[in-house]
């Protein structure tokens, strides 16, 4: 399956509904309801399966934490609190102490997390297939919106600052499996400064920028001298041969948070970080649709998505 | 994995926790929340798997509503009105025609039931086992609790009447694909008559029963002859040599409502039905904690669990 394209389809599927007190529905890293008789909610609901966001051998504490953590990043993008969680897991030809393992660490990464547990359902396998079954989990994550409100992917105005928190790139030798979603930092800059729109980084920082600028219907003026280089995508690069700040670019599951916000604002943001993360301003939001990386030698060459996609 | 003892190992996770705002947590159909100022809301989450809940081949548009159709269900068992759903589905090896119509089945039963889709997450099979990847989808809803509020498994009282709507067995000849949950019908038993404890029958009628009645701290005595035996049950029955009552029994996924109140207002049902559906009275609730099947001749046997079993 061509992921992209079925985005593409089902984005045209919902493009023609409209429900009232739908405020944001597929195409952010999260739907916003506000529910009738009731408060404003968000929504996210996540994958992670054996073969493609883990190796088959992943400790199961390691699977459990990952699914969580996965679906509560979406929350942090939109600058929303975790409120609660519910799982779905199929364990696949797993044995029984590892979806016990498995079973606790989802149940205690809910709760590290701030979102709680609260129902899910289980299977083992399917029939005629089991043996080739991937261990797979769907964590469906409710939060509710921050003091400030929820931001959106949609709301870069050209002149704003691109902002990131961390650093970037390699993840796959470990982080993306211990990563804690910035919901701390997510929170705290809603409430310290005016974001105009806000995403975390999990299909990599050259797709992600690229959803923010589409989604704003604008583009992004990256500088690749700018992009902070995680030691690990130094350590992957010895082995991969690309550059270190193409792993940056274009690895993913950093879930580390890209956001846009004024010139000024930035710039404070980047001597003080926030909540001890570091900030960094890697470029501009741009006019013109185009989108580009700026190099150190000043040339420019347009910014193309090389990380993963997945609908959200 | 032995999924009944899965389900009592998170049971006992969740036994140790305390959130207060969550009012029913892990072991009912669905759980319910009073959300920091927002209203009380419903949410439950269910997986379909292919070889385990549809058969290779199945046509995606039934597939799809499947998925939609039985997370709504849970809602159903719980009174609840929908309010949305998200959708995680894994494609495993299906080609791109087959994932848009079941994306759109998706998208098109969420709408008829009430239930609009506002997120979702795809992907499409595992790296290394992607052959024997099944499709499976897992789908969250959210619902709003009926005028009545909302109505739990563990309500039942002894002396109750034990009522089902319907008539039972041999779902696998089809409608276990084509079924719409009983949301009409819960919401106006709730407002016609005041029931004690409801579930939705997934599991099977016999596990499904003591569950209602373990949740319940009591136990059932059903009445075999009065157990609405479907035309498919009598199908079915003449292809696998069973009693027609067995498959009745223990076939699950007839996606009906068995409910629990007084005798003297199921007896009103009885004659009436509700929404047009029939509604048999098929036992009471009893003190004694064993369960029993009264037969034609009136010897008893002790009640079962023979069908199948997943977390709720």
């Amino acid at each position: 399956v061509a992921e992209r394209e079925l985005i593409d389809y089902i984005r045209q599927l919902a493009a023609g509904s409209s429900v009232p007190w739908l405020q944001v529905g597929i195409g952010d890293d999260a739907a916003v309801l506000d529910v009738p008789d009731g408060g404003r909610l968000v929504v996210t609901t996540d994958m992670v399966i054996e073969g493609v966001h883990f190796e088959p051998g992943t400790p199961p504490e390691q699977v459990g934490r990952k699914a969580v953590a996965r679906a509560v990043s979406d929350l942090a993008a939109m600058a929303a609190r975790p409120l609660c969680t519910v799982a779905a897991v199929n364990f696949g030809a797993a044995d029984q102490v590892t979806a016990e393992r498995m079973s606790r660490a989802i149940w205690e990464a809910a709760d590290e997390l701030s979102a709680p547990l609260v129902g899910g359902d289980v299977a083992s396998g399917a029939g005629p297939g089991r043996a080739g079954c991937p261990v797979m989990a769907a964590v469906t994550a409710l939060g509710l919106p921050g003091s400030s409100g929820v931001v959106l992917r949609s709301g870069a105005v050209p002149g704003d600052a691109v902002c990131v928190t961390g650093a970037l790139g390699g993840s796959s030798l470990g982080r993306h499996l211990t990563f804690t979603p910035r919901i701390a930092e997510a929170l705290a800059l809603a409430e310290r400064v005016e974001l105009h729109a806000m995403i975390d980084l999990s299909d990599g920082l050259s797709t992600d920028a690229l959803h923010v600028a589409e989604a704003s219907g604008a583009g992004v003026s990256l500088r690749a001298g700018a992009v902070p280089v995680s030691r690990d995508a130094v350590a992957l690069a010895e082995r991969s041969g690309r550059e270190p700040l193409w792993h940056a670019l274009n690895d993913g599951e950093d879930y580390e948070l890209l956001f846009c916000l004024s010139p000024a604002q930035a710039g404070e943001l980047a001597r003080a970080g926030v909540e001890g993360v570091p900030v960094s301003v890697i470029g501009e939001v741009i006019e013109d649709k185009q989108s580009w990386m700026v190099m150190a030698d000043g040339r420019r060459e347009p910014l193309t998505a090389r990380g993963w996609e997945h609908l959200k």
